[in-house]
C-alpha cells in the first residue's frame, strides 16, 4: 500500500492478517529504503513491525497510550500515525524526530531517549485514568535491555503491588544495543525455552472453573495442582512472583500469536506482562546477521549490499580513549573499566577484547556502574567508568554521595559532552559540567584535541586525589600527529593558543576552533584577541584568572554546554569571590532551553556559538572596555 | 560485660552463645539508655544486636568488609569497634557519626546514609579482592526497604550474572521507615511463612551426591526431583532466579539459627543470600509496639515510660505544607501525591489519611516516583512529590529527561532544604538549587516562613506552565499568624523586607533572620542595609536587580545551599548578562566541601552563615563602595 495515504491508524481495524502481512512488507521495504539515506535505528524497528501493527489494530490510540520506552523502535508506529511523508527529513534538522515527540503527533503520548522511564510513566497514566474513572488502555512496549535498569525494576515492583491494570509488553530481543546483560537475561532465556506454559495454565484454570460444585478444599488442591505444574513448566516465574499475569513467550512476527495474547492482554484484570520474542533487524538480512550492533542505529549504507558508508576519517575521540586506557593498563593493574550498556559506543570493546578481566558491562545501569566504581576505588583500584554525559546524570547521586562524598579514585569517561546531533534534545550532554562543578572534591578536565585527550587520561590515571573527569565530545579528533609519550598536564593550569591583549576568550574543546577562527577574522581589523585553552575546568586556572582581571581586560567565556552554573559562571564566581568585581565578562553557551535535533552544525549556529557571532559579540564588547580605560 | 573495654571484636572468637546472649543484654541496654539522651535510630540497631554479634564472630574484620546499607543500623558494630566510649557524643558536632565513617575506624570500609548502595559496592570490593587474588569475604547488610531501590535491583541483576563471591544479609524486618511497599515485599512475605525449605534442599542434594554412580540420567532425573520439591517447599523463589543460593529464613534473634545459616554461606561459592528475619526495636517495649516509625530514627525519649520528649512549638514547615495541600485537595480533584517511602518525614500521612486514593507512597523509588508524577502530569492531573531535598538527587535525571524536557506540570515540595543537622554529610540539603537550576523550565521558590509557605504551595498548585519546585527547611516555622485565605504569589517578584540604601543582601528562607540582624546590628553603627526576600529562586527577579544594578550599589546573596551554581551565581549570571558588569557583588554561602553532623547552629556558624559574619562582611565591602562613589 501506498505508505503515505496513512492518516491514522483506522484502516487496520478493517485488516486481515494477510493484509497485515503485506502492510508488513510494504513498511519493511519503506524504512530500509528511507533509512540508506538518512541513517537511523534500522534494526529496532524492523523488529517490531508486527508487533506495532497488532497494537494499532487492536487498540485504540491516541485514547489508548502506547509509551515506547527508549522510543528509538517507534518508527513503524510514525508511519502508522500519518508521518511516513516526514522520513525524508528522520533526525534531520527541523524533521522528523528519531524519537516519540508529543508536538509531532497526539498518539505519541509519552517522550522517551533514555530507557527504562516507560513502565513509571505508564504507572502515573493509569492512576489518573483510574482516579478520573476512564477506561483507556496503557501500554508501555519496553526491550529487554531497558528492562534492568533500575527505575524499570522499581516501577515492576510498584505496579505488581498496586495491581494496576496495565500491561507491559517486553520485547525481547535479546540485545540491548549490544547483546544483554545480567540475571534478568538468563530468566528470560529460560521462559523463552521453556514451551508453551500459557496453554497449560489456561486448561488449568479451565479444569478449576469446571469443579466449583466440590467447593472449597478440591479448588484448593487444585490451585495447588496447578502451582506445582506451573513451576514444573517454567523455571522461571519471575514476573509472575512480582504480581504480573505473565502471557507467552510469544512469537513476536506470528501475526496470530500476538493477536491471540494481546487480547488476552487487554481483557485481563491487573497488571499483565506480554513477553514478545523479536528479532532485531527481521527482514533484511544484514541486520539481522548483525552480532556487533552495527545495525541498531547507524548512517546511511548502500541498502543492495548492506554496506555501511564510512566516511574516512582521523580517529574518534572514544577510540583515543580506549586506545590509551589500554596502553596505561598494561603498566598499570589498578586500571579497570566499565560501562552501562555501550562497549561499543565508548569503544570499551576495545579494551576489553585485551582485558577481558578488567573491562565491566553491567547492562543498562548507570547507578549500579558509579557506586560499583566507587567499590573498587575503596580497595585501590583504578575504576574507568565510560559514560555518555547524558547518561551519567543517572547516576547523579550516586557521584555526590558514593564518590564525591568519600573523595574517591573513580574516573568519569564522559563521552558525547556537548552537542550530540541527531539523538537530539534527550542526548545532548549539555548539563554534565552544570551537575558535577558544584560537587566537593570533583576534578573537571577537557581536552582540545585527541592528543591532548590522550595525555589527559593518563593525567587522571595517575591523579590520586579524589574523582576526576574527563569530558569529550562525540565523533572523531582532528588527525593530528599524537604523542608517542604519555605525559601527565597540570591540574588547574590553562593554555594560551593565541596572544592577543585586546580581549581574552576563555574556552576549551569543541569551541577552541570557533574562537580562534573568531581571532583570526578581528586581527585582520586590528583586534587582537588572547584565546585560552581552557582545559582545566574545575579547578579554574586562578593564577591565569588574577592576571586577567589586573588587567581589567574585558573577558568572553565560550563554551558548548548550559550557561546556567556552567563554565562562565565558574569564571564569574571566582572573579567575585577574589575581590575583581569590575571584569567586563561576558558568557556565550547553550541558553537555558533544551536543544533539539539537528547537525551539531546547525545547533550550534541556532544557539549563537560560531566565529561570527563570537566576532560580534566581541565588538559589542570592546567599547566599553575603551570607555573605562 | 563493660562495652567501654571492647577495643576490637576479636574478643568474640572466644564467646559461647552464652556470653552473647549476655554481650547482646548489654548492647541493648547501653543503646536504649545512651539514645535516650542523644536520640538516634534505636529501633534499626536493636532489631540487628545478634546478627551483629555473630557476623563480627564468625568473620575477620577490618579484613573481612562488612557494608552496612543505609547506614543508621551500624551502632552495635561501632560498639564492637571500640567505640562504646563515644557515644555521648552520637549524631553531635565533631561526635560520633549516626552512620558509617571511614575516618572513625578501619573497619567502616563504606559509608552510607543513603540507602541501596551496599550491594554495588560489593560488587566492587569483590572484583578487585578476585583481580587482586586476596581471599577477604565480602557481606552487604540490606533491608528489606532498601532492597526495592532501583540500584540495589540493578546490582542484584549484575551480581547474579556475575556470579561473584559475597554475601547480602537481606535484614526483613517488614518496615523500611515506615511499613514497607511493593511486590517484592510481598514476595518477602511468602518466603517467609514458607518453612524450612532450606533443610529439605540440603537433604536432597546430600541424596544426589550418594548417588554419582548412576551418572547422567539418574542425577539430572534428581535434579529435576529437586527444582520441583523447590518450588513446592517455597512459592517465592525470586532471589534463585537471579543466580543467588538462598538461605532462610532465619531467626535474626537465635544465635544458633544465625551461625548455622551465616557459616554455610561463608563457604558457598558464588553468590548468597542470607535472609534474616529480624524484629525493629527487639528489647525495648516500647520501639517493639511501634507501628508508627516513631522510634525508627528520633530524639531524647524517657527511659523508664518509653516516653518521647516533646518540645512543644510551632509547626512544622512539613505539616504546613502537608495541611496546605490537604486544603487545596478538597476543591482542586487534580491534586495527587507522592512520596518515596516517606510519609511520616514529609507529613504525607496526614494527607493520606484523608485522601487515602490521592497518595501514593512509593517505597524507596525517588527515580519511580518523578516519573510516575510525569505520567500523572501528561493526563491532567497535579501530582506533587514530596521529597527530601538530598534524595532527590536519586531522581535527577528523571527530573531533567522526563519532567523538564517534557515540561510537565508537576510540583517538587523539597522538604529538608539546607543544612539537616544530626544525620550529616550524607543528608544536607544544600545542592538542589545547583542541581535544579540549570534545567530549563524549572521554577524554584523558597519561603520566609509558614505562612508564605502556604501560600507557596497554593502558588505552585495553581501554576500550569511547567514544573515549580517549593523548598523548606527542616524543623519547625516561626509560629506566626497564618492566613485564613490561601492566595498566588508573583513569580519572579521579591520583596523588600528592610529597607536601606547602602547595600543590598538578597536572601530567601532561613538565611532571612540572619540578615535581618545583621541589618539590625548595622543600623547602629549609621550603615543601612536593604534586606530582599529573594523568594523566587529562578526566575530572579529582574526588575529589581537591574534597580540595584542601575544604582550601582554593593550586593551580598546569602544563602543556605552550595555556592557553587547557586543563588548567588544566578544573581552573578543574570546582572552580567544585562551589562552590569561593575556591581560589586559577593557570595555568602557553603562552600566547596561536605559538611559533618551537628547542630544547625553549629554548623551555620562554621561555615561562617551568621549574623556576626555577615556584618563583618557587609563591612569589608562597604569602603569599596565609597571609594567608587
Amino acid at each position: 500500500m501506498d505508505l503515505l495515504s496513512i492518516k491514522d491508524p483506522t484502516f487496520l481495524k478493517k485488516c486481515s492478517n494477510k493484509d497485515l502481512e503485506n502492510v508488513a512488507k510494504d513498511i519493511r521495504r519503506f524504512l530500509i529504503e528511507k533509512l540508506s539515506v538518512t541513517g537511523g535505528h534500522l534494526g529496532p524497528n524492523l523488529g517490531v513491525v508486527e508487533l506495532t501493527l497488532i497494537l494499532h489494530q487492536l487498540f485504540e490510540s491516541p485514547k489508548d497510550k502506547f509509551l515506547w520506552d527508549v522510543g528509538h523502535q517507534a518508527y513503524v508506529h510514525k508511519i502508522l500515525t500519518g508521518r511516513a511523508d516526514q522520513f525524508d527529513q528522520l533526525r534531520q534538522y527541523k524533521g522528523l524526530c528519531g524519537f516519540p515527540k508529543r508536538s509531532e503527533s497526539e498518539h505519541d503520548v509519552w517522550e522517551t531517549g533514555h530507557s527504562s522511564t516507560s513502565l513509571s510513566a505508564a504507572m502515573g497514566m493509569a492512576t489518573a485514568r483510574d482516579l478520573k474513572g476512564t477506561d483507556d488502555n496503557v501500554v508501555a512496549i519496553i526491550g529487554d535491555g531497558a528492562l534492568t535498569g533500575g527505575m524499570a525494576l522499581e516501577a515492576l515492583n510498584h505496579i505488581g503491588h498496586e495491581q494496576k491494570d496495565l500491561i507491559v509488553v517486553l520485547n525481547d530481543n535479546e540485545m540491548s544495543i549490544a547483546p544483554n546483560v545480567g540475571a534478568l537475561h538468563n530468566v528470560l532465556g529460560r521462559m523463552r525455552t521453556a514451551g508453551r506454559y500459557q496453554k497449560a495454565k489456561e486448561d488449568l484454570e479451565m479444569l478449576i472453573k469446571k469443579i466449583p460444585a466440590f467447593g472449597g478444599r478440591l479448588a484448593a488442591t487444585a490451585e495447588r495442582v496447578k502451582d506445582s505444574l506451573k513451576y514444573l513448566l517454567v523455571s522461571g516465574m519471575f514476573f509472575e512472583e512480582l504480581g504480573f499475569t505473565y502471557l507467552g513467550p510469544v512469537d513476536g512476527h506470528d501475526l496470530d500469536d500476538l493477536t491471540t495474547n494481546m487480547k488476552y492482554a487487554k481483557k485481563t484484570k491487573g497488571p499483565v506482562l506480554v513477553h514478545v520474542i523479536t528479532k532485531k533487524g527481521k527482514g533484511y538480512a544484514p541486520a539481522e546477521n548483525d552480532a556487533k550492533g552495527t545495525w541498531h542505529g547507524l548512517g546511511p549504507y548502500k541498502m543492495e549490499s548492506g554496506e555501511v558508508v564510512k566516511k574516512p576519517g582521523p580517529p574518534s575521540y572514544s577510540g583515543v580513549f580506549a586506545e590509551t586506557l589500554k596502553k596505561v593498563a598494561h603498566e598499570d593493574n589498578r586500571v579497570v573499566a566499565l560501562t552501562a550498556a555501550m562497549p561499543g559506543g565508548t569503544k570499551l570493546d576495545v579494551f576489553g577484547k585485551e582485558f577481558p578481566d578488567r573491562m565491566f558491562d553491567v547492562g543498562i545501569a548507570e547507578q549500579h556502574a558509579t557506586t560499583m566504581a566507587a567499590g573498587l576505588a575503596t580497595q585501590g583500584m583504578k575504576p574507568v567508568f565510560a559514560v555518555y554525559s547524558t547518561f551519567l546524570q543517572r547516576g547523579y547521586d550516586q557521584v555526590v554521595h558514593d564518590v564525591c562524598r568519600q573523595n574517591l579514585n573513580v574516573v568519569f569517561a564522559i563521552d558525547r559532552a556537548g552537542l550530540v546531533g541527531a539523538d537530539g534534545e534527550t542526548h545532548q550532554g549539555v548539563f554534565d559540567i552544570s551537575y558535577l562543578r558544584h560537587l566537593p572534591n570533583m576534578t573537571i578536565l577537557m581536552p582540545k584535541d585527541e592528543n591532548e585527550l590522550q595525555h589527559m587520561v593518563y593525567t587522571a590515571l595517575k591523579y590520586d586525589d579524589g574523582p576526576i573527569a574527563v569530558r569529550y565530545p562525540r565523533g572523531n579528533g582532528f588527525g593530528i600527529q599524537m604523542d608517542e609519550t604519555l605525559k601527565t598536564l597540570p591540574i588547574g593550569k590553562w593554555e594560551v593558543m593565541e596572544e592577543g591583549s585586546d580581549l581574552t576568550i576563555l574556552t576549551f574543546g569543541t569551541m577552541i576552533p570557533i574562537a580562534i577562527a573568531a581571532a583570526d577574522q578581528l586581527s585582520k581589523e586590528g583586534i587582537h584577541v588572547e584565546v585560552v585553552n581552557a582545559r582545566s575546568i574545575k579547578p579554574l586556572d586562578g593564577e591565569m584568572l588574577n592576571d586577567l582581571a589586573v588587567k581589567n581586560r574585558p573577558i568572553i567565556t565560550l563554551e558548548e554546554g548550559a550557561l546556567q552554573g556552567g563554565f562562565g559562571s565558574a569564571v564569574l564566581e571566582y572573579l567575585h569571590e577574589n575581590n575583581h568585581h569590575s571584569v567586563v565578562v561576558e558568557r556565550l553557551g547553550i541558553p537555558d532551553r533544551f536543544i533539539e535535533h539537528g547537525s551539531v552544525n546547525q545547533l550550534l549556529e541556532e544557539v549563537g556559538l560560531t566565529a561570527d557571532e563570537t566576532v560580534r559579540r566581541v565588538k559589542q564588547l570592546l567599547p566599553k572596555k575603551r570607555q573605562r580605560a
